[in-house]
Parts: structure tokens; C-alpha cells; sequence
């Protein structure tokens, strides 16, 4: 059970403190940023051998940045709403004092641990990074899986390892775990959203452009988006409000956004092809008690998304900027690289400057096109994923892992390819009893319009545990 | 001896070690911010009984601070230039968990713990307040005494006890003290230059309005400044460029600048009635030596100047702001004010509201208009103050204190009464051995410029105490 294992350090008051709950606690002294570490460590302590959420650990800094907290709280100087939150963040971050793997077989060079703007605005609240959390290699993935160091342990699955969803693959986990409460990871065609769907987490990928990239190691110049992943859609509001430089003021209107126009559209097309039927099932049920609550429910056909997706499946424009970059930095690893991303490295070669730039083109166009559909829709709601998290054992060679791959990000890519931002928030169990997200897309910059709808939803089904029940971790 | 005594503690390389140094000494953890911390306290426990600098010392709040920046820059945490850096902060700025007096007999409410902008921004860089500083009560005043806590001693007359300047009466001393390496301080009518001035500090009075004056009780809210003290202008650079947001490069063009056109403008009126022969005499060297050095030497006559004093010695408008002030917020310490300061918010009493506005029009007029002569010069040279900073039982009372106190602000009142900035350096010693400063006045938001021409005026005479030799303390 996880309120009763996972979180049973844990200071509970009904279900989950919020990351707001906890900032008044420990401004008010009542609980302390060394103390909120020695939960995260004892959480990971107790299950990471068997979960393996992190390439690095380091409790000991986490420890005496807490201890540092502690000393300023106590002393009257807050530096942020983050001060003093446990935090995991993904290993293609920079964060000074921590190896850079990129889930890549050795340490990338050093300059590649300084800190980009998203870590420094971390570090200037004091955030408190507890340690990397493992990735596909060089983010090109979407299971989760890394034959280097291991594909973490997806927490729902107690009884045969189901792959936690990538490429961000410790993040879902590590919050599953109770090690960090707030996780950074990136997207370029799902990998915040499928890992936090396949774990019962909330995630936001950002709008391309709205976060600055630096001091990220790079998959997809043009696709690469920061990204967050959180426990439930308040703590992913309070994080994002206090990252975000230009956020406007989040509303919390709770149910009533729900009874106020809200205009809810339903891609019949593409989204719903070759979903698993549990999964249909529970997001159609979500669809409908939103419906009942008053939302405005719009079915209509998306255009492009076939034409979108016939790209991706090729490689899209990720596979030959991933290449070009490898070539270019570290070629050595190129024969090195785990043999499923290796294998759509490849595959760029075989892809000609002039493909390469008419998939960009067609990729822009396709996206300007569909985007018109957000002037008569508040959002546009799908399943996050369409299938249930594989076996390991089900994806564990080229030939398994592509389709399944392929399939695992089938929905979430559209809003990479399209310039979106969405997010996923856990509705649900799907037949295997592993967690269902609801994906929630609008258009570019639209994402305190679809923290607002998420909060509205959330009030109304719930939160994560809530919804999903426990898991056996 | 300052260098033997004062600063014996302080690492120092050919005299001063600058900000700039300390900060990369911190990074490199060739220098602890705990160990400067002890030395600030050491120079403060061995010569606080006499100097009086501080109305509030709270030596364990900054090592506990220092601590904590240390065990973060040890885990690669870097907050910005000022952190692990002391300062002092006047008596009159919230900062949280230290009381706030503004040189009143009682401590103000709590809420004006609160910190202001720039006082949230020095923590945020984790700059360590290590006190705060005495002020003329309510800052209502240019020499320094106040009635309460006893006036501070200007270190460079051992003999008998000078004033420090007011109304930032600490900071200047806490600087020569070395019990902190930077000053906050701020400037009505030249509360932050006269104090610079007079212990041979540099001094940076604000445009009224660039910086926030939230978290700062009120002297007058239509004139009022935030200001910085620091030991050389190169410092100054420093700390203004690490808490101005706005702050445009400083260029470091050395002396170079003066030979580059600069274009120096000397009213030949108001400044120079009534200045103390002495300190003309190394005003006028030193200008003549930036004319030797190339820069262009424009003679006339400002504007206005007469006028706008004549309404200043009346009270100008920051007796009628205070009295208000008091009025709603404090009525009960009226009664109770410093005799000195009490004859002026008295006299407020007598000043019509069509007077007050009266005067609020006819500066702004006669601000605008003399802002004109900055389009054919660069910057404006004066006298900091025309006086020998006065000994104490030579002002002991309201009639004597008068006539001293406006003489005091002469020069630097008509730079907050035009809407300018200026900034104060020092340039000698007078008859009486006491430090001359030289004011550098420009039109609205010209921080950046006199920065930089001070900075060339620095790197030909000197930094502060290799142009002013060294004072007992």
C-alpha cells in the first residue's frame, strides 16, 4: 500500500500534504528541510535496489543543503516557495556537484553539470535536489528501458517488471517512491507525460521555447521541451508558478470551471485508434462525469495527425539532431549506445538533408493548421498513453521494443510535433490495474490555462491516490 | 592606523582586497564566509564601545548564515556575486528577524521587519546583514547625532568626537570599522553621501524612483533614496550591478574615459559659498588633475540652485511628508522625537498644504530646467560638503545644530531636490585631517555613468585610503 509503505514517513493529514502544505510548515518550523531529506532517504533507502529510480544519489549534499535551509528559515531569510522541497531531477539536467550521464554508459564532461536557467531558479528558491534520476539514453525513448544501468521498476506492477515509461524513467518513479516530492524531466514526444502517466503521476511538458533549454543535454534542438512532474495537479501548479518567470496568475475556480463554458473537444480520429479497451473505458467514464459536471464536450476530427505521425514513426527530425549531435561531441559513443536507441540513430543516416528539412516544413505547417482548432476549444482531451505499461520482458529486443515504443508515445507526440503544451493527470486503472492518465493539450503557451482545467478536474475526481488507489511498492 | 588596526584582521593584498576578489575567493573556498563573519565581529568587538556604528549587532544570526552559504558553496550552490559577503543595513530597512528602531527611542511594529525589495534581493544573493546601523531619528537629519543612542564617532578625529554624517551615521563608520565590507543606507536630502563623505567612503544616492523604497520607513516619500556606502568605487560597481536589476554594463574604460571627451561641468555658483577653504583647496586640485588627465572643464552657472535651497531650508517638503508620517502612524512618538529633529517636524506645522504643493511645483520646475545642462556635459563636480565635519559639543543643541546640519546637505540636497543622482568619493583630507568627498552629480537614472566616471576618477588618484592616508581607530 502506498499510503501505508511508500509514504508512511510521511506526515499525512488525509492522503497527501501539498508542497504548499509543506512550505508553511517549514516556514512556520513546524517541520524541518533536513527532516523532509531524512523521508526521502529512508523512503529511498528502504526500495531503490529493487525500483533503481536514480543514476545518482547524493543524500549527503541533500542533507546539508537542507541543513543550510534550516539555518536560513530558522534566521528569517526565505528565499522562494521551492526553499527546502526534495526534489529528483532528470540526468540530462546540469546540476553543479553531479555527474552527467544522460543515461549514457559513461560521465559526459563536466562543463555539461553547470547549471541551466530551470536549475538556477531551482537552486536560487534552494530546492533541494536530492539526486539524477535515470533516463533512456540521451532521452530517445518513450519505455523507459536503458541497458546500461537498468530499467527502473514500474511501482504498479509489484509482481513482474513493467516498464515505468521514458525517457524520463526515474521521474514517475522516484515520486511513487516518496524520495522527492517534485520531479524535473523533458519531453520531446511524450517523455514527462508517458512515464508520469504509466506511474499514476501528474506531468507538464511545456510549450518549445517557453523554458529555456541550456544547460540540458539535447535530444531534439526543435522538440526539446522542460518539463515537470508532480504528485497531484496542486503541487504541479504551485511548481510550475513558482519556475516559471512569466506565469500568470493561476485561478482556482475548482468545479465551477467545469460549469463555465468549458469547451472540451474529442479527437475521434488518431487518438483512439488501437487503444487498449480498459483504457478507452476509463477515460471515456472521465470524459463523461465532466460532461455530467457541466463541461461542454465538442467530438470533431483532428486534422494531420496521421500525416504528423507517419513522420515521427520514420525518426521525424529527433533522430538525425540526435545524430548530428553524437557525431559532433561524442562520437565514440555512437557504437556504444544501448542497441534500441541506437538502432533509430541509425536509421538517420538514411535520412537526406532535404527529408529532414521537408519534415520540419510539413511539421510546422501541420501544426499552424491544427492549432485553429483551439479558437472554438478550450482544450483537447485523449488518453495519455494508449496501452498498459509492457513487460520488460515483452520489449527487451529491437524488434518487440519499436512497435511498442512507437505506441507508447503515439498520442503524446502530436503535441511535440504540433507546438503544443499538454499535460496528464491519473484518472484511473486500466484491466492490468496500472495507472491511466487523461491527456490534456492546448495551444502553444496555454499552460496555465491547462493547470486551471486540470485543478478543475482534479477538485472534482480527485487526486492521484485518490483515484488510483494503492500500489505495492 | 587603519591598515595596522582596523582592517589588521583582513587578508589583505597592497590594502584593499575588493568585493569582486572576496567573491572568487569564496567560490575557490580559498576564504570562508564564516571567517568573515569573525572578522567583521572582531573588528566590531574591539572598536564598537568607541565608534557606536550599530544600533543592532546580531554576530550569531551571521555566522549561522555564513555556515549555511559555506556548506552551499561547498555543494556548488551559487546564489550571485553578494553571497557570504557582510553588510550593515541603516536602521530605517526591514530585515527579518532584527528590530527596527529608525533611531526612534522604541522598536517600530514588526511588520517593518518585513524585507523590501532591495533588502530581499541582498538575500537572495545570501549578502549576510550582519547589524543594523544607527540613524538620525527617522533620518531626519545630516549630521548623524541623535539624542537616543548616542551619535557615532568619526574614526578620523581620535581626538575629540566628530559627527559621522547623517542620516546614515553608522554606515560610514561601520565601513572604516571593518565590520562590514558593504552599506545600505539612504539619502533624502544626502544621507548617504554626507556620512560617505565624512568617513571617507564612497557613497551612491539613487534616482528617486529606480530603486523600490517598500520595506524603508518613510522619511519623504517624494524625495527618499535608497543608497549604497562602500569602501571604493570599485566596489560600488560591484554591489549596485549585483542589486540593481536594471543596471546596464559597467563599461571599465579606466582612465581612458577622461581623456575620451569627457565633458566635466563646474557651477561656479552655490557650491562653493561658504566651503571650507581647505577643502575647496582638494576639490579644485583634484579637478584640475582630471583635467590634466584630458577631460574638458566647463565653467557656468546652474540654475536654480538658490531657489530650490531657499525652499529646502524651510523645511523643503520632507518636513511636512515626516510630520505626516508621524502623524498617522505614531503620534505618540512625537512628543518624544529628538529634540533636533523634533524643531523640524515641528516647525512643518506652520507650512500650508498650498505652500507644500506650492513647493512641490516650483522644484519639479526648476529640476527639469536645470536637468537641461546635462545635455552638453557629462557629469557635475562639487563638494560633497562644504564643512569640516563639526564636532559634536559643537551641535549639541537646536541652535547650534541648525545652521551646522544645513550646511551639511547644502550641496548634496539640490541632487534629491532636481530628481538626480550623485554619488560621493573620496579625494584628501582638509585642514582638520578630515576626508573631503568629491560629488559627482547626473540627471535622472545616470547611475551606470558616474559608476563609470568614477571609476576612472579612481584608477588615477586612488582608492580611499591611498588617497586619504589612514585614520586611528
Amino acid at each position: 500500500m502506498i499510503n501505508s509503505q511508500g509514504y508512511e514517513e510521511w506526515p499525512l493529514d488525509a492522503g497527501y500534504l501539498s508542497l504548499a502544505e509543506y512550505a508553511i510548515r517549514l516556514r512556520r518550523r513546524e517541520q524541518t528541510a533536513v527532516g523532509l531529506v531524512e523521508i526521502c532517504t529512508q523512503n529511498y533507502a528502504r526500495t531503490e535496489d529493487r525500483l533503481n529510480a536514480y543514476k545518482t544519489w547524493d543524500g549527503a549534499r541533500a542533507r546539508a543543503i537542507a541543513a543550510a535551509v534550516d539555518s536560513l528559515l530558522d534566521h528569517g531569510v526565505d528565499l522562494g516557495p521551492l526553499m527546502g522541497l526534495p526534489v529528483s531531477v532528470k540526468d540530462l539536467y546540469g546540476v553543479p556537484g553531479l555527474p552527467v550521464f544522460a543515461g549514457s554508459d559513461e560521465r559526459l564532461p563536466e562543463a555539461w553539470q553547470a547549471a541551466g536557467p530551470i536549475v538556477s531558479q531551482l537552486q536560487r528558491q534552494l530546492g533541494i535536489v536530492v539526486g539524477k534520476t535515470h533516463t533512456v539514453e540521451f532521452a530517445f525513448g518513450g519505455l523507459g528501458v536503458n541497458a546500461h544501468w537498468g530499467t527502473p521498476f514500474n511501482p504498479w506492477s509489484p509482481a513482474e517488471h513493467r516498464v515505468p515509461g521514458g525517457s524520463s524513467s526515474g521521474a514517475g518513479v522516484s515520486l511513487v517512491q516518496g524520495s522527492a516530492l517534485l520531479a524535473l524531466g523533458t519531453d520531446t514526444a511524450g517523455s514527462v507525460r508517458v512515464p508520469a502517466s504509466m506511474t499514476g503521476q501528474v506531468g507538464l511538458k511545456t510549450t518549445h521555447g517557453r523554458w529555456s533549454l541550456d544547460g540540458i543535454v539535447p535530444l531534439s534542438s526543435s522538440l526539446d521541451t522542460p518539463g515537470l512532474l508532480a504528485r497531484t495537479v496542486e503541487d504541479l501548479a504551485f511548481a510550475f508558478s513558482a519556475l516559471d518567470a512569466d506565469c500568470k496568475a493561476l485561478p482556482t475556480q475548482g468545479p465551477a470551471r467545469l460549469r463555465n463554458g468549458l469547451r472540451i473537444g474529442i479527437a475521434e480520429n488518431y487518438f483512439w485508434d488501437d487503444v487498449d479497451p480498459s483504457i478507452a473505458e476509463v477515460v471515456e467514464t472521465t470524459i463523461e462525469r465532466l460532461s455530467g459536471a457541466g463541461a461542454q464536450v465538442v467530438r470533431f476530427k483532428l486534422p494531420h495527425c496521421e500525416e504528423a505521425y507517419e513522420i515521427f514513426r520514420k525518426g521525424g527530425i529527433a533522430a538525425s539532431e540526435l545524430a548530428a549531435y553524437l557525431d559532433q561531441h561524442f562520437p565514440h559513443k555512437i557504437a556504444r549506445l544501448d542497441p534500441v536507441v541506437r538502432a533509430r540513430v541509425d536509421s538517420a543516416g538514411q535520412t537526406s538533408s532535404v527529408e529532414y528539412l521537408r519534415r520540419k516544413t510539413v511539421l510546422k505547417r501541420c501544426g499552424a493548421d491544427a492549432t485553429q482548432v483551439f479558437s472554438d476549444l478550450d482544450v483537447l482531451l485523449s488518453p495519455t498513453v494508449p496501452i498498459t505499461p509492457p513487460r520488460l520482458a515483452d520489449v527487451d529486443n529491437v524488434t518487440t521494443y519499436g512497435p511498442a515504443n512507437m505506441m507508447a508515445m503515439r498520442n503524446t507526440a502530436i503535441s511535440n510535433l504540433f507546438g503544443w503544451c499538454a499535460l496528464t493527470m491519473p484518472v484511473g486503472l486500466d484491466a492490468h490495474r496500472m495507472p491511466v492518465g487523461l491527456q490534456l493539450m492546448g495551444p502553444p503557451r496555454a499552460e496555465e490555462r491547462l493547470i486551471d482545467i486540470a485543478l478543475s478536474i482534479e477538485s472534482l475526481i480527485g487526486k492521484g491516490l485518490d483515484v488510483l488507489g494503492t500500489a505495492d511498492i
